[in-house]
């Protein structure tokens, strides 16, 4: 007989088989899009930058006025369990806290719902260049990881109708980040990635942290004009660590393949995790 | 044998007991707040204005991406058999659609999730004025009833700590609206409403069909500058008809009571329902 293999979720104190976790549709996050998440990785069963990850988390609950129901030592605890219950060498877990089963549809509840999605993963090919479309936008509350994504969903046909795999967000002039990566630009040996109106991301620290020694880095605004005279551009996640810009819109970096600093980087970060 | 009153809510096809309207965690409204809704009152078993809520709702979708799974014919007849099984004399009933089961997270699904939730509810006391506070913000896509609520939700604890009931919201010097309903204000006997930037509610047009032979009125951009300096401004919801607003911040609009065209669009807007 052949098992196939089954995940498993966290919701509010149970993990359970993935297609029991449902939740009441009095949810805020449902009714009124209320919420943070958090998303990391689990490679071989250890959480990778678990503790940036749940840091924050926690900022970003803090910052919306929400409470995590359980302790950090617990999160850990389930975390831990989760992994240990979806053996994948891959493993993608999100964690999700909302505003709650609201009294009235608007107001939070005094108690959040917590959700931990586990599901398996792969990552991009590090050799392989994606191509970003432009788009004027700037996302409100940028420094919380809530869980508002109507514009980027909403404009996915158009972006796959010009063959583009992410977004460039700009507002007045500047960049700020991709809809679900950080971005750097490399510009005469220089790495240099935006200061503000975005969601600080933890595998960018970790590339921050690996251009020491290695790269003279900037952290400061970027505009748009220069990102495109630069000499390569690359985007940084959980789900695809470091990865390639060889397009933005119609113009294409250089020869369209992979830079050199993007592929040291790449290297580097890898000895971090 | 006392029986309470229980409610009952539609869920994909199916109406049940509230309790039991659940949905899986992979919806794209609880993931990435990817949803539309529309909310209507029925009285005394009559759904108000529904004919216009069901346009709205329609367009929402429309902008959005996202198709209705029903017809507007079946719509109506699910809105009807709600408001039988939900004997309330006064009965406020919520369409949401949103971006279903997604198979990753993040893009929507082929099929939308489509939930009606009914519960009673009372109207605010017209005679009496509410206080606003300003609050700089545009929403995203104005146009569409997105479920996008995260910084009026996030601002409740402030507004309340300077007691107030709702937002004004301003940007680049111009007032949009409320949080959850439409702004007018009046100078000179004329009543002036903005023309771009908000969701345009089914009550709003009501009232400015009312105006007609009434008063003048003029559509068109409103600073936050003149709407202090009016003689009154008012609100139109379908949850709370018109409102005076008789305080935005310290600002106290004449003797702080109801005004005169005010309560006379009251009157009128009852005619149409």
């Amino acid at each position: 007989m052949k098992m196939l293999n089954k995940e498993f979720y966290y919701l509010n104190g149970q993990i359970m088989p993935s297609e029991d976790a449902k939740i009441h549709v009095s949810d805020l996050a449902l009714l009124r899009g209320y919420g943070i998440f958090d998303f990391f990785r689990a490679i071989k069963g250890k959480p990778i930058f678990i503790e940036d990850h749940l840091d924050r988390f926690e900022n970003s609950a803090k910052l919306m006025g929400l409470t995590i129901p359980e302790s950090r030592k617990r999160l850990l605890e389930i975390i831990m369990e989760l992994i240990r219950m979806n053996p994948y060498e891959l493993l993608g877990i999100k964690m999700i806290l909302t505003g709650g089963y609201s009294p009235d549809g608007y107001n939070p509840a005094e108690k959040s719902n917590l959700i931990m999605i586990a599901r398996p993963f792969v990552f991009k090919d590090p050799a392989r260049g994606i191509k970003l479309m432009s788009c004027e936008y700037q996302r409100e509350i940028p420094e919380v990881k809530t869980l508002s994504y109507i514009t980027p969903v909403r404009l996915l046909p158009k972006m796959r109708s010009i063959g583009a795999d992410d977004y460039l967000y700009y507002y007045n002039g500047f960049i700020s980040e991709s809809s679900r990566s950080n971005i750097f630009i490399v510009k005469d040996q220089k790495v240099i990635t935006p200061k503000t109106g975005f969601l600080p991301g933890v595998t960018r620290k970790h590339v921050m942290e690996a251009c020491r020694g290695a790269f003279y880095l900037e952290e400061r605004d970027v505009t748009l004009a220069e990102t495109l005279a630069a000499d390569e551009v690359f985007t940084t996640s959980s789900t695809q660590r470091v990865i390639a810009i060889t397009q933005i819109d119609d113009h294409v970096f250089g020869d369209g393949q992979i830079g050199p600093v993007t592929k040291k980087l790449q290297e580097l970060l890898l000895k971090e995790e």
